[in-house]
């Protein structure tokens, strides 16, 4: 696991990138079964002025296009938070193998409360990934907002 | 409602576009709280090679961009299938008031499993509108699949 959490450190430099921005920092990268970056994205959503683009959409839909294929059954995804119900449907409907992530959505109740939502998602879902970096950058964008800065 | 019911009718429309093209038969129609119709929709999953291309969600893509607003919040969408888990998410994201569906999807055993999916995606839902209709569209859509044609 120690040298696929590399993966995990690229999509906290793609959600750091939403930091920057003044947007809720997540990232997400793509990954085939060779282990190639296929696609990386951040979350884009105040940008676009669109409440659907999340990093995970926005990274899928990058493969989709890269890969030319209906299906990204041979890729991974990894997400420096747990996904909500859009980004859950999309994975599996484009049927990603694996779902790797790092933090839980403090705000996310309804997710919470439902984790039958997980079910048949996709294979394997393995969760809590460098969960203090990515719960750490989405402290620091929660207490800016407080502040008003 | 039975004045109403007319847009339900219309989505009927969309979705017999998508049964001409060989596609699942799904349409769908968004109406602002002055009964205008802001977009209309039938599924292209086929024709896009993209298993997310949704009519729900190209409705939702569209009025989005035809209002510029962040929110569909004094919106209500009439599709004629029970959305998908990533539709749902979508309709819940942009904040639609209301959801009036038509069939059932038999396939989609997950969601009639997990009703509590439904709970807090908008204030209201409506099942079972024009039902006999979308599902006859449906079940002539499956028919021709299995007899090869």
């Amino acid at each position: 696991m120690l040298k696929q959490n590399h993966f995990m450190k690229l999509a906290i430099d793609e959600a750091k990138k939403s930091l920057i921005k003044n947007e809720v920092p997540v990232g997400a990268i793509i990954v085939d079964k060779n282990k190639n970056i296929i696609s990386k994205a951040h979350n884009r959503v105040e940008e676009k002025k669109n409440p659907l683009f999340h990093a995970e959409k926005i990274a899928i839909d990058k493969a989709l296009s890269k890969t030319r294929k209906k299906f990204l059954d041979n890729c991974d995804i990894w997400v420096t938070l747990k996904p909500c119900q859009m980004c859950l449907g999309i994975i599996k409907l484009v049927r990603i193998k694996r779902l790797y992530y790092g933090a839980n959505d403090p705000n996310e109740t309804f997710i919470q409360n439902n984790n039958n939502l997980y079910n048949k998602v996709c294979s394997e879902i393995y969760g809590g990934i460098e969960e203090d970096e990515c719960s750490k950058l989405l402290s620091i964008f929660f207490k800016k907002i407080r502040s008003g800065l």
